[in-house]
Formats: C-alpha cells, structure tokens, sequence
C-alpha cells in the first residue's frame, strides 16, 4: 500500500502510536473522566461511592464473522452488550475500556470504523457513557474484550436474588429477534461449504432487515435498567442466554419458581423462550407497582423452583454454552 | 479423556458453567467488593468517589508462548502487569476483571492453573486484591484481557506530566533484566528452526533463573506507587517500553528534559536504557525529597526536551512495538 492513502495502511505498517493517534479523536468521551486516556491508567468518578463493573470478550468465529459484521457492526455490539449488563443492575453506564487483538493485516481504517460503531452505540444507548482507556495487540485471531462501568446514583444494585412470590415478571426489548437473525444468517447467509458468504448475506440483510440487525447491532433498552430501579424493581438480569435459561438463573438465585404466559410471548414461542443475545432486560417488580419504560408483563413469580410455562414445568435447556457446538472459524 | 479424571477435561467437553465452577473457588477475594462474581456485574467500593482503570491484553505469539510460560506463570504476569499500571498513577490496587479466550481443547486444569497464578500474583505483590468477574471464550488464539482497579486513597493522581526542572528523577525495581531474559528465550531456549522449545527452556531457566523469572513472572514493585505518591512525586509511570522511551513520554508530557546518570543504570546500560517490560516504577520527586521504598535515583529532570544520557542527547528509540517484528505465533 502506498503511504499517500492513509486509510489503507494496516496495523502492521502503522505503530501503535500512529495507530491510536488515529483512533482516539474517534471515541466517545465520557461524562465521568477525571484523567482520560495517555497515562498509565484513566481515573475516573464514582459520586456515590460505588462503580459496577462487567467485562465481556468477542472473538471472530465464535462470536462474529467478517463477512456478516462489519466493523462498525463489532464496534457498537461490543459497546452494546457491556452496556447491557451494567444496566441490568440498574446503573447507568460511563465509561468503557477497550482491548482489541488484530492481525497486522487489518487495515487502520477498519478500526477507525470500529471506534465509529463504539461511539455511535454509546451515543445511541447510553449518551455520556465513552471510552477512557484500551490496549492494542496483534493476534491471528480479531478478538475485543470490553469492560464497562455504571453509576448506581445512589441507588442499591438490583441482583437476580430479589424476586419474591407473587411478582410481576416483565421484559423490555424485543424476545427472539436476534435469534431469528442468526439462524437466518447460518441458514442463508452461507456459501455450498456453509462458510459465511458477504453477497448472500446482503439479500438476507435485505429481506429480514429487522433480525440480522438485532443479531449484528443490538439495541438493548438500558435506560429501562435504571428506570427499573427506580420502580422497585426486585429482580433483574440481561438475556444474553435466552428468557428459559435467563428467567431459571432468577428462579434459582431467589430460591421461586417463575411462571411464564405464553400468550404474551409473542408469535414464536419457542424463539422466545431458546433464542439467545436477545440484550434485553428481565426483571421481577412488585405486584401492583407500574411497569416503567418499555417494560411489558410476561409472567409472575410462583412458590417452587424453576421454570414454567403456562403453568408447566419448562424443562428445555436453552440458550447457549459458547464451548458447544463450536466447531472451528470461518468466514 | 475419561470423564472419571476432572482435571483432564477440556474446555470443549465442559460447559462454562462448570468450569466456572472450578476456577472462581482459586480466584481471590477483592477487599473492595460489594457484589461480587455471579450476577451481570460486579459492584466495587470507590471509598474517595474515584477509581483507577487500566486495562491490558496478553496474546499467545506476540506476549507468551506455551513453551517457555506456564499457565502458572502467565496468571501471575497477566495480574502483575496490570498492578503495575494502577500503582503508576499512586493508586492501591483494589480489583481485577479477567476475560479469556481459549482453543477448545485447553484442559480446565491449565485454567485451574492461571488462577492460581492471578491469586498468587496478586497476594504477593498487592495483598487485598481480587478478581471480582470475568468471561470466558472460545479461540484458536490463547488470549487474557485483564482489567485492574485501584483506590487513591484521597491522593491527587501522579500523572507523566508533572516532572519539574530540578526534581530527582528515580526508579524502583530491576532495569533490563526482564529483557534480558527475553533476549535468553529467544536465543538459546528455541531449536534449530528458531521454535521455543521446552527442554531447552529448562536449562536457560537452570543456568539464568533470575533474567528468565523476571522475563515470566515480574514482580513489580506495587507498594512504591502508594509510597511514591505519598513522598510528592510529580511525575510517574510503568517502565513497560524500556527506559529511555518512558522517560521521554515523561519529558514531552511535562515539557522538561531528563538527563540520565550511565554510572548509575547498572552493569549493561543499553539494556537498562533500551530493553522492555520491566514493569518498574519511573518517577520524578521534588530536590532534597526522601526517596521512598525500593527507589534510588537515576538522573535530574533538566530544562530543554528529551531524554540525556550523562548530558548527551539519548536518540536510540528503544522500546518496542507489538506491531514491528512480528512474524507469526508459535511455540
């Protein structure tokens, strides 16, 4: 590549100096820096007292496929799913810090949209939340490990622990969509091999709009995680594992058994309960106290163990276990 | 592997959940937490409304190689390194998160065995520490994202840019010797095609176990931040890059000179000045300022830019960058 075209050099032309000299004007700054980015470490403020903290990795074949994501797509999941969990403890996201493994190959302008896609979901989900600090390494294997950080405002974190007999259980943020979108992609979105395939891709895209771009760029409602809070919330957690095996965590940290409607399931039953990454928000409030946000009833909280459907034990495993069923990288 | 022999699954027949099981139980407890590993996230204590992060990740190839660290080993690294950052800033470490992301085929016991570096690492070398969360992934390529906490106890941040004309300027921990057993590895611990190579790194460890340990298993001096911080250091940082190149970004971010005294880098002074990853303590104090702990003074901040060596302009770069000079994984 010629040094005339910025955008084309690769991380192992560029240095890392070169390199994070370009990406940083491109990130979003956060409300709660004190000492940003360029020394050993950031500091950032903690008003009441207290910072939640969650990390979460992404590694290309596992977790993403170039020819499905692009790398603003990766960016502003990584953002999004981190902000997810801060959320789900009722805390309003701040800050992120973001380490990303390349191949010297990768373009520099690939990052850059990569801090593209971080800033924008920061700014679409969680507006003052913005990256304080990263690190930059070469890898064979693109991989990204984000940690976020919350403010609880004073507030106490809501656990999976709370949920008590007689509860409203309720979800906000769309069940099974990316789910749907993903098994769209492995089924279509695929060549003769089943290896990813960008052009197919582009008519799946096309035709399912609404599910690929939940399962590429999320929108997790992480407002509601504070608003839940606020509501009394006893209960909450992120669906990253699909609501069966999410809303059983709940069940068996509270010592309930939790009964899921499926009138209020939505078309699909089954997606709803199995499907994973759906990055919304399940929450056990109160009966009688309001539902705030786009948070919806699905069920209420019962004596007992487990999950039920309808009033049945729901036995399906669900969800997914990121070492089964993984049988090597493509795409 | 038979399932009747737990330590000989690997991640591939285990689910996550299991595995978890088996290494939160050797993780360390964090004095800081609040909520600890088991919900969405963790929350921490921030006793003075502030916290310090850094985060940093380590890659099979370009960082570690199976050959020459054990999972033991790079448990301990991964914590040390991180630690060192937060001392830098005058920070008491308080909590790590650790993401990593492992072939299939990785034995749970090689994890058993990298959390039980982390906590021996952080007993030895920041007693209070912990980790408070973490994720697990799958990959081709062996890669952990630590991100570490700390606690300024009320201090003002000792940042690079504070050094003054006039000030002392020290160091704590060993100089070069950490490349120095990296320089080793790569010269008599490989086999004729140039692979790491296990039996040899036996007898370079045997012959140098002092370089090669510094080089595997560093052990930064993390009680030197707090007490540096609390002596009036104006400037600081983490030896990462070789001496010569930190001192320089403390130079242009305080817009001094520093002038180095060659009689007192030690025996080899082009490997104190130039070699990388000694995870030491560079720090500028006020003229006539005790020094506190393990630091001895090395040179004066000057007026002027740059880094001196015995009053001459030091250009050699030094230092390294992970994107220049690599070319492939192995070992």
């Amino acid at each position: 590549m010629s040094g005339s075209d910025a955008s084309a050099t690769t991380l192992g032309e560029a240095s890392e100096r070169e390199t994070l000299k370009r990406i940083f004007p491109r990130l979003p700054e956060s409300r709660s820096t004190i000492v940003g980015p360029g020394d050993d470490a950031a500091v950032l403020a903690a008003p009441d007292g207290r910072y939640v903290v969650t990390t979460d990795m992404m590694v290309h074949g596992p977790d993403f496929r170039w020819a499905w994501s692009a790398p603003y797509d990766l960016g502003w999941k990584a953002a999004a799913t981190n902000l997810s969990d801060v959320a789900a403890m009722g805390a309003v996201p701040t800050a992120l810090v973001v380490a990303i493994a390349a191949p010297a190959s990768t373009p520099v302008s690939d990052l850059e949209e990569l801090a593209d896609g971080l800033r924008d979901g920061c700014a679409a989900l969680a507006p003052g939340c913005g990256v304080v600090g990263g690190d930059l390494s070469v890898s064979d294997t693109f991989t990204i490990a984000v940690t976020a950080f919350g403010d609880l405002e004073g507030r106490a974190p809501v656990l999976r622990s709370g949920a008590r007999v007689g509860d409203v259980v309720a979800v906000s943020g769309m069940l099974g969509a990316a789910a749907t979108g993903l098994r769209l992609l492995f089924s279509e979105a695929v060549d003769a091999a089943g290896e990813p395939d960008r052009a197919r891709f582009e008519r799946v895209l096309a035709a399912h709009p609404e599910t690929v771009t939940a399962q590429l760029r999320p929108r997790p409602p992480i407002a509601d995680g504070p608003l839940a809070a606020q509501a009394g919330a006893t209960a909450m957690l992120d669906l990253s594992d699909g609501l069966a095996l999410d809303a059983r965590r709940v069940a068996e940290a509270s010592g309930v058994g939790i009964d899921l409607d499926p009138g209020l399931l939505g078309d699909d039953v089954e997606i709803a309960l199995t499907g994973g990454e759906d990055h919304g928000l399940f929450a056990a409030f109160p009966a009688g106290a309001g539902l705030p946000g786009g948070f919806r009833a699905i069920g209420v909280v019962v004596p007992g163990a487990g999950v039920l459907v309808g009033g049945r034990p729901f036995d399906e495993r669900g969800g997914w276990d990121p070492y089964i069923g993984w049988d090597g990288h493509g795409g």
